[in-house]
C-alpha cells in the first residue's frame, strides 16, 4: 500500500506538503505543488490512513454503540439502524459494545473509545445513577443516553433520546380497560430501571383513573445471575407461575418489553392458561417478530428508526462541535393491537366479585 | 488528559525514551530512565493513545465482524459470543458492520478496517464468490469466514469455520422421517448460499435413503427488495400460502433457519393448518426465542459459542502471524426436540396414497 512518503517522493515534495493537501491546507501551497501531489496521490491509489489523520484532528470517523446485550433483538434492531444512520449521513462505522446494563463494564469502553480517538457515543444504559456517563463527557466523549429521560429537567452535559415511557405505560393499561379488564399486572425483571419506573407510572394512573374496583398490581421477576437481557425469555416463562399463583389472579398483563411477553405467554400455556382467552398479554417495545407469535402480541411500539436517527446525529454533532448544549429528545410511542388481547373470561362475574 | 509529552518533562527525558518504555525496548534504557518514566506514567494517570501506538506497530487492537443483519437474532447473539470471546482473551473491542449479504457493502467495510489499521475480521457472507475475501488477505486482513466451508478444499487464504451444514440437513430430515412423514419439503428464501446448499444436499440424502415413496421437495420464497435477513419471519409467513397450495401438500418441512419458521408457523396456524397436528416444522440455528414459540420450535443447533471462539483466536492469531496457513474447522449440530414435529395426520391413508 503507498503510504505518504511515497506520495511526497513521486510528487518532488515534502510530507508536509502533502499532509497540507490532505488536510485541505491549501493556502500554503503553490498551484504546482498542488497538482503535482494530487497526480501522484491518483496514480498511486493513495488513500490517507485514518490512524494517522486521527492524530493530526484527535477525531476518529466511528461512534460507540453501548447495549445490554445483542441477543435482545431490541439492541440487535437498534443497532442496525444506528449504523445505517451512520454510515449513510457521516460515513461513520459503528464500535459496539455489549454491557449487560454492568457500570464496570460501561465504564471500561469509554476508556477504549477515548483510547481509540473516538469522540461519540450513545449508550443504552438505564441505570439509575448518571455519574459515570457525565465523568465520560468531562474526558471529551460526547454522549447521548438512549431511553431514560434526564433525571429532574436539570442541567446535564448528556443528550436523552428517550420514548414516552409514561405514555407507553398508559396506552397499554388504556387498551386492556377498553377490552374490560379490570385486574391489571405490569411485569418487570427484579432490577428497577428509570424508564421501567416511568412505564410503571403511566400504566397505574391509568388504572387509578378507574376507580377502587380497578386494581394495578407490579410483579417483579426474581433476577438471578441466570436472567440478564440475553435471558428475557427465559425469565418472562418463569413469571408465568407468579401470575398464576396471584389470588385474585390478573386477566390482563403489561411487559416492560416484548422479549418478556414472549417467554410468559409460552409459560401460561404451559399451565393451561390459553392467551387471550384466559389472560390478555400486552408487550413493549414493538419488535417485528411479535408480529408472528402465537398469538400475535400486541405491543407498544417504540418509533426505533427516527430514535436511532437523532441519536446519531446528535451525537456526532456534539463531538464536533462541543459548544452545542445537551438536550432531551421525546418520541411518542403507539399501540399495535394483535391477537394476544381479547375480553377478560366470565368478565361479568369477576366484575361483581371485585 | 496527560500526554506523552507531559510524561517527557515530568520524567525529565525524550518523547522516544517514553515511547521505548511504553513498547517494551527497554534494552537501550538505562534503569534510572526506566523507573523516572514509569514513575511519570503513574503519577499522571497516563494512558497511551492507541491511535499512536497503531502508527507505530500498524495494528489496533479491534476485530471486525460482518454479519448480514443484527435484526435476526442469530446474528445479534453471534456478535455477543464473538465480542465477549474477543474482550476476555484479548481485550480487543469490535467493529460491526451489516452487510446485509452485499458484496460492495462487504467491500467497502473491508476498505474501512485497513484504514482504520484493524488487521482481523469475520464475515459472515455466504455469497457463492469468495474473490473479495482473497483481495482483503492479500491487503493485509486476516479474514475468517463464518459458516461456508471452502470451495473444493483447495488452498485459500481464509479461514472458515463453519457447522456441519449437510449433518444439519440430514439430521432434520432424519427426525421427520422416525415421526413417519414421507412428503417432505426444505424451505429456503430465494437466494441461494454455499450453506443452503449443503444443507439440501443433507436433506436429500436422508430422504432418498427411504425409497421411491419418500419425497423430498425444496421450496423458495419469492424473495423481493422487501424480504432481507431483516425480515425472514415475514418471508417464511408468505411462504405458508406457498406450502399450502402444494399439491400432494408436505406433511414435514425443515426451513434453513429458526426465523424463517417462526413466520412460517405463524402464516400455518393463519391458514388453519395446526402445528404439529397437520404439518410438522423443524428450524435450523438453535435460537433462544424458539423455545417459547407456540408450539416449542424443533431446531438443528449449531454451537454458536465454540464457533465464535474459534473464529476470534483464528482471526488475531492469524493478523499477529501472517505465514500461520488459513485452516477450516467445522462443528457438529445437534437437534433439540420441542412441540413442533408430531406424527404426520393419517398417516396410514398418506402412506398408501402416495
Amino acid at each position: 500500500m503507498a503510504t505518504i512518503h511515497d506520495v511526497a517522493a513521486l510528487a518532488g515534495v515534502s510530507t508536509s506538503s502533502v499532509s497540507n493537501v490532505l488536510n485541505g491546507r491549501t493556502e500554503k501551497l503553490s498551484a504546482a505543488t498542488y497538482s503535482r501531489v494530487e497526480e501522484a496521490i491518483r496514480k498511486l491509489a493513495f488513500r490517507p490512513n485514518r490512524a494517522a489523520r486521527q492524530l493530526k484532528t484527535g477525531h476518529t470517523p466511528m461512534l460507540g454503540l453501548l447495549v445490554p446485550s445483542t441477543a435482545n433483538p431490541m439492541y440487535g434492531q437498534l443497532a442496525l439502524n444506528v449504523e445505517a444512520a451512520a454510515q449513510s449521513r457521516f460515513n461513520y462505522r459503528l464500535l459496539l459494545g455489549n454491557t449487560h446494563r454492568d457500570k464496570q463494564q460501561e465504564a471500561r469502553m469509554f476508556e477504549d473509545l477515548l483510547s481509540f480517538g473516538v469522540r461519540a457515543v450513545i449508550i443504552v444504559s438505564s441505570l439509575n445513577d448518571e455519574r459515570h456517563l457525565e465523568d465520560a463527557v468531562a474526558r471529551g466523549l460526547a454522549v447521548v443516553s438512549y431511553d431514560r429521560s434526564a433525571n429532574d429537567g436539570s442541567h446535564s452535559l448528556v443528550d436523552h433520546v428517550s420514548a414516552d415511557n409514561y405514555q407507553a405505560g398508559y396506552l397499554a393499561a388504556d387498551h386492556l380497560i377498553a377490552y374490560g379488564h379490570r385486574r391489571l399486572a405490569f411485569l418487570v425483571p427484579g432490577g428497577k430501571t428509570l424508564s421501567r419506573g416511568e412505564k410503571i407510572d403511566g400504566f397505574r394512573e391509568r388504572v387509578s383513573r378507574e376507580g377502587p374496583r380497578y386494581s394495578a398490581s407490579v410483579v417483579e421477576g426474581r433476577v438471578s445471575e441466570a436472567f440478564g437481557d440475553s435471558e428475557l425469555p427465559d425469565l418472562g416463562f418463569a413469571m408465568a407461575s407468579q401470575v398464576a399463583a396471584m389470588r385474585p389472579m390478573p386477566t390482563g398483563i403489561v411487559t416492560v418489553n416484548d422479549m418478556l411477553a414472549i417467554g410468559l405467554m409460552s409459560g401460561l400455556q404451559q399451565l393451561n392458561l390459553r392467551v387471550p382467552d384466559d389472560i390478555s398479554v400486552v408487550g413493549m417495545d414493538g419488535l417485528s417478530v411479535a408480529a408472528f407469535t402465537n398469538p400475535g402480541l400486541t405491543s407498544v411500539a417504540m418509533p426505533l428508526t427516527e430514535m436511532a436517527g437523532t441519536m446519531v446525529e446528535r451525537a456526532i454533532a456534539r463531538s464536533t462541535q462541543p459548544d452545542l448544549p445537551a438536550a432531551d429528545f421525546l418520541f411518542q410511542p403507539a399501540l399495535i393491537a394483535r391477537q394476544s388481547v381479547a375480553k377478560p373470561p366470565r368478565a361479568k362475574k369477576a366484575a361483581s366479585s371485585t
